[in-house]
């Protein structure tokens, strides 16, 4: 059984979104699993001493476009959120406290948070909106609002995070195939060239 | 006639060397020129505020591996200068200079400088070896060598960067095509999308 992929994301990186639209299919098409990882886009940041792209003087302007031309190339709908970037802390924490009761639930709540970002105009920072979507693919909201308050919760994003720091992540989003890094999802192309050909 | 392509790129530039080896080709298959134009990328990083690939935390290692895999992806040699990232002062001026005097010659220039640079590892910095590479395409390198020391040379590199600045230029390579700006190495292929549906 080869190694699942592992997708490394942050639920307010548009690029992240347009991965998160190919990428289980792509991974199908070769027998393999993927392994969705979010993390704190913010926390990668610091480390590499940048801003976010859009506060970047000439890249801000480029990646304004180049995002809805990326999610127009692909049919899917796009909107930045206002207010745009946020910290996705609220459905990060939600996903690996779901993920630890049921992955299948945990991969669907993380498709619903996508969308609901970036084509629903929802402010999933508000712990209200992210226990809503987690209700909607079957996990009880009340329960899980509680849990966003636990600090081993918040404590399991800051050491996912920290992983995702370790394996050298430094954008989202951020892929590894047999351990090999693709940074973006301009790379999907080359993920899926590595994966035919086992390398290059 | 359609417009040309305009290829904006640096000669220390690892992606702009592996996009200098397809962008020709590419827009031949679409009856397109290319107009290649070389600028400072030191003048678009601080404008930016950003330190070269390289030095950037968790980016720097992920650049490396990547420079080197995207090279053997092409089959093209690849060997990162010493002392990079530098400042291709001297190629850059002698572009421009030899473009005013025979176009195809600057254009074969251009082409010699960075195999010389990415793949020989010769010092392009030197003037010496600037003249000894447009020696091999047919310009006098002692007339290079004084018009290197020329002002009004020095100041021609200036204001192509500051165009390339004011058209949006954030990174090498950047292309425009019919006024859509493209950037990186890795999007030649949305280049060839955009030319072959004119947009999306």
């Amino acid at each position: 059984m080869p190694e699942p992929i592992d997708f490394y994301f942050d639920f307010y990186s548009p690029y992240g979104y347009l991965a998160s639209l190919q990428i289980d299919q792509l991974a199908a098409r070769f027998g393999r699993e993927v392994r969705w990882c979010p993390f704190m886009l913010g926390a990668v940041f610091k480390v590499e001493g940048l801003a976010p792209l859009v506060d970047i003087p000439l890249v801000g302007e480029y990646a304004r476009n180049d995002f809805a031309r990326s999610a127009r190339l692909l049919g899917a709908p796009f909107v930045l959120p206002e207010g745009f970037p946020k910290a996705a802390l609220a459905p990060s924490r939600a996903y690996y406290w779901i993920t630890d009761r049921d992955a299948g639930a945990a991969r669907r709540f993380a498709k619903r948070v996508y969308p609901a970002v970036f084509a629903e105009g929802r402010d999933v920072t508000e712990p209200a909106v992210t226990a809503d979507l987690a209700a909607q693919v079957g996990i009880d909201g009340d329960e899980l609002s509680a849990a966003l308050q636990e600090p081993a919760v918040k404590d399991r994003l800051k050491q996912e995070t920290a992983h995702a720091i370790e394996r050298g992540v430094c954008g989202s989003p951020f892929i590894f195939v047999d351990g090999e890094p693709f940074w973006g999802n301009d790379r999907l192309w080359q993920v899926e060239k590595w994966l035919q050909t086992s390398g290059w």
